[in-house]
């Protein structure tokens, strides 16, 4: 059984090297990975911010939050 | 051909779910990942800096460092 893994950014250059590498080193076989640009999904941001979620570039595994360097905090994306 | 993947880490509660979470989360057919203790290995502390290591847990991929979370920083562990 695959587990969820959602990487959340802001399109900021922190977060796109996080995600070209750190998100695409998952092993796909075993995490369903969907990543949510929170800059251009704000609907998304309730749901990130209750996974714990602070600043971006975020990777939430499994519901753990772990956050990847920094490239911004939640609320300059509101 | 594999990519080398070294997680630096110092035993801490939040480098032990960092390792767990997102070390063990890799696609170990892509990269060859190495598991490094900073704290018993103080040997290492200069090859981790010279990757941009500032702080663990870290996780430096294909020589690009990336800080998941915060554990300790590494002047506490010299």
């Amino acid at each position: 059984m695959t587990k969820k893994a959602v990487f959340y950014h802001a399109g900021c250059s922190v977060c796109v090297e996080a995600e070209q590498s750190v998100a695409h080193a998952l092993d796909r076989s075993r995490y369903n990975l969907e990543i949510v640009h929170l800059g251009q999904q704000k609907g998304r941001l309730k749901e990130a911010e209750a996974a714990g979620v602070k600043s971006v570039p975020a990777l939430v595994l499994d519901g753990l939050p772990f956050h990847i360097n920094f490239g911004a905090g939640l609320d300059a994306l509101k």
